[in-house]
């Protein structure tokens, strides 16, 4: 069964949280639904069971759903008969839709790319920043309550002529190297799933990961988050970075191993940004929150606050695509579901 | 009296602190001077009348100066009658250079575009980290060492659709403006010296100062050094900025009216950046330091570390384009004399 994708004024329901509901659809973009098709934007969709939702759920051709939308699993789709695309106003649709979604016919759009934005954008800053050891000189400066860094010597400072290691050729990942080009930097990349002649295109040296970590001044990770990227970067490859490197994670936790991070941190030699970590929050005793070669933030990189809007404005031209006939620019596909992150 | 420009193998002489060639000059760069003509990369002139350099100076056709290099006024230039080229390996020349140099027909060159690239990737990555609330959420963080910013309602977070205040369209705030446009934001710019026609080209909207502080999200000072920019910002300027508004200052201290600013932060009604200040550093027991809202930094926007040798890289090709019968590329003009920083 193949459901026709919606056209003229498709029914549409929203199904995520009210904050997210806030965040993601601002006025502007709530009248453009409106003129796209049939909606009611106050009412939110948050369990498919919900009684007062049947009807509904009956007739609904369209899903936009964000943070706090329940599972698409057999059972809701079953009271959706008609429902033929699901438009995620987030990023990954992993822990939303079941394969049974595809199989239905149903097609399933993300706002995967527009969530890479502010990431990549954060990991950029939190590269610069580290290159200029912005926060050593915060806290060297709030001690001595004097000085001036421009007649300070300075070793292994600034952000000329480094190497950046960029582990995963991710939509973050991408983004971050085009950023990446408007500094003096030589871009390591590693990333199994990449040819020499991708490589090529996106300006970078490709290499293998322990070679990357071997040289690089900063290393930031953008890696998916699969059983075989798990501990990605252990204690042997941790061990190969070299004295001073800056170590950043915006992706996830789990793929750097925390144990032996830990020790590296503790005795100075590496630094480290981490707006991720594993577990995550870290333990109240962690001394991640206050080692001073550490930038602990609380998984901030995403969209946050404005940024939601973002996927937002990406989600709603989906949907006007899809009531114009026209094919999703941001479309999932079932052979997409295994190595998304 | 006009020198002519060395050609061939000029007699170069260093002019510049120890630790300013050990920076600017790595080896690579001083067997490149070394082609370009005769030098001796281990002598540093550092005041014109030692009796050791008279015979040196006697001889010398370009000067490469940087850091610490000693005035070139009417004595100085008596000392050299060849001298044809003073090439600074650093920003501006208001200070080392007299008038008489250029009534001599010496040419000279500045650095000061090099010297802009990592002031603007600074302020660059100083913007990204004030829309996103960075150094609120490390502090919230630590306090209470919990949480996930990705499900903490959040306000005025995000660089998408802000408006940024660019004030002045020096090599800084152009640079900068560049890599703005890689932000999803709405660039505002006030620079009395600007048309429309200029503005459109650098992709902004220009208007004026007031206008922008009235209506920028975040406000970033970037206007030359001058006795008509002193205190450009002062109270009546500072009270038009919005609550919440982050001051950017990379630029010189005195643009700020800072006893104007103090209870603009104190009261936390807006934020700052400052790497630079009035009187700089702060006296000890300045609340700058201290406060949660605003980011000290002790004059690190500027060529530091190996940023340095992006300045020698510049003042080096100078000298091999002069070596070749070329033009300078970063001649500075007498004209240039009372309106640069």
């Amino acid at each position: 069964m193949t459901a026709n994708p919606p056209q003229g004024s498709p029914r549409i329901v929203l199904a995520m949280g009210e904050r997210t509901r806030r965040e993601l659809l601002p006025p502007a973009l709530v009248d453009r639904l409106r003129a796209a098709g049939v909606v009611e934007p106050d009412v939110l969709v948050q369990d498919f069971s919900d009684p007062q939702h049947t009807a509904r759920l009956a007739t609904v051709d369209v899903l936009l759903t964000g943070w706090g939308a329940p599972r698409i699993d057999n059972t809701a789709l079953a009271r959706m008969p008609r429902l033929s695309a699901v438009v995620h106003g987030a990023g990954s649709v992993k822990e939303l839709v079941d394969r049974r979604v595809f199989e239905r016919g149903i097609v399933v759009s993300s706002a995967v790319t527009a969530n890479a934005v502010p990431v990549a954008e954060f990991t950029f800053a939190a590269i610069i920043f580290a290159a200029k050891r912005v926060n050593h000189f915060v806290r060297v400066f709030r001690e001595q309550r004097t000085g001036n860094a421009l007649h300070m010597p300075v070793t292994g400072v600034g952000a000329y002529g480094l190497t950046i290691g960029v582990v995963g050729a991710s939509r973050i990942g991408r983004r971050l190297i085009t950023l990446l080009h408007s500094l003096d930097v030589h871009i390591l990349l590693a990333d199994p799933t990449i040819d020499a002649e991708s490589a090529a295109g996106l300006g970078v040296e490709l290499t293998e990961l322990d070679d990357l970590l071997r040289r690089s001044d900063i290393v930031t990770v953008h890696a998916p988050n699969l059983p075989q990227t798990h501990h990605l970067l252990d204690a042997r490859r941790l061990a190969l970075m070299r004295d001073g490197v800056t170590l950043i994670n915006t992706s996830r936790g789990t793929l750097v191993d925390t144990a032996a991070l830990m020790p590296e941190l503790l005795s100075g030699r590496l630094e480290a940004v981490l707006d991720v970590t594993d577990p995550q929050p870290p333990a109240v005793d962690s001394p991640l929150f206050d080692l001073p070669n550490v930038l602990l933030t609380p998984h901030i990189a995403g969209s946050l606050g404005n940024e939601v809007a973002r996927l937002g404005e990406l989600a709603v031209t989906e949907i006007e695509r899809l009531s114009a006939g026209l094919p999703l620019e941001h479309a999932v596909h079932v052979s997409d579901m295994d190595r998304i992150a």
